[in-house]
């Protein structure tokens, strides 16, 4: 893949000249794409719903895509892109205690939650629909976000900082069902801020660990 | 309705004369329906995929049933009546220590969550497209279950079994995406079982809320 990760516009393949597309405009397009995949179900949705939503025909659309999935792989794809961005850990944080970096992880994490478009995780749940290929380049990306956050597990158990006992993939998959679940009920306007979900999320997953949060400072990048 | 809550087969509804249909036969048609709606997708499901793996013709089909949201509802309402039954407290219980009620709650729930199928929790998340009658029943039922584990977490605060400073409600969401969550990766032949998955969330549970999880019994119905 000669994009950049977050850049999922088409490119010339070779096998026919397309048109420049700038990138606000793809984004519109791939946000019409998700709110259709959102009301109607991926397999359901059409094209020209799609193409009407942006004020384009369907053979239009077509010139710059080459099926409904390439569009469903820019919003999955993004996603997970926008996911490896935030384990890119600020140089300070790397050489902190397990606690603090898992605590700001979760900061960082529902950040993103936050931010990203609703229908981005209903997009997730059709990730099968992806050719293996593309759903391969995907769960790779999900794999080593997945391995950051179990390794920091694993060196709070190994450190004393975590209880022991607990199996560190497990443990993760537990902390991103938590993180993510939220998408399906937290809303701008709940008596509580992104910040202090984020901090109640951050007390709760370090307290489940075995780990004090009053002990590590709250708020870290 | 008049129906037992698990109990989704047609009745005559004055309409039309339906032939009595036995149980066993309604499961395996709407078991049928819940693959087809995992498959495809529920908008782009057909009621004749659904009638021939059930070896009916889509006409046979619809003599007892109305629509495929028929069968979408006796999944999604089936799933939400296997929740209710499980905030049936053993009566041994219901004077227990909040912590205690809560774990067993956790192993109860993880109970059905491992004994429901895999489409099971593909089908609630097309909840909305029930219609708004059925939807009410659905969610009559979920904010029944909520509030059950609302409740003993808010006792569990009062009591000093808990931390204080957590929002209830948004609380009793966290441990449902929790044990919820697993449905989406955690399959037989894990290295875990079942029952040391259940027992592993209790302790992350009640870690999470601040409660000492070897201060309880573990396996508690």
């Amino acid at each position: 893949m000669a994009l950049a990760p977050e850049d999922h516009r088409p490119t010339d393949d070779g096998r026919r000249t397309r048109r420049p597309l700038n990138l606000e405009r793809w984004d519109e397009i791939v946000d019409a794409a998700g709110e259709v995949f959102d009301k109607k179900g991926y397999a359901a949705a059409r094209i020209e719903d799609i193409a009407a939503r942006v004020g384009l025909l369907k053979g239009s659309l077509y010139y710059y895509i080459d099926s409904k999935e390439d569009l469903l792989f820019a919003i999955v794809d993004g996603n997970h892109s926008r996911g490896l961005a935030v384990i890119d850990e600020p140089p300070e944080l790397t050489t902190a205690a397990p606690p603090i970096r898992l605590g700001a992880f979760v900061n960082r994490w529902i950040g993103i939650v936050s931010a990203v478009p609703g229908y981005a995780a209903i997009a997730e749940r059709d990730l099968r629909r992806l050719s293996p290929e593309r759903q391969g380049i995907v769960m790779g990306k999900r794999a080593r976000i997945h391995r950051f956050v179990r390794t920091i597990i694993e060196d709070g158990i190994a450190g004393g900082f975590f209880v022991h006992g607990i199996e560190p993939g497990l443990t993760a998959n537990n902390v991103f069902d938590l993180l993510n679940g939220i998408s399906a009920w937290f809303r701008p306007g709940h008596p509580l801020s992104y910040d202090e979900l984020a901090e109640h999320l951050r007390r709760l997953v370090l307290r489940g660990l075995g780990a004090d949060p009053d002990a590590y400072p709250a708020a870290l990048p």
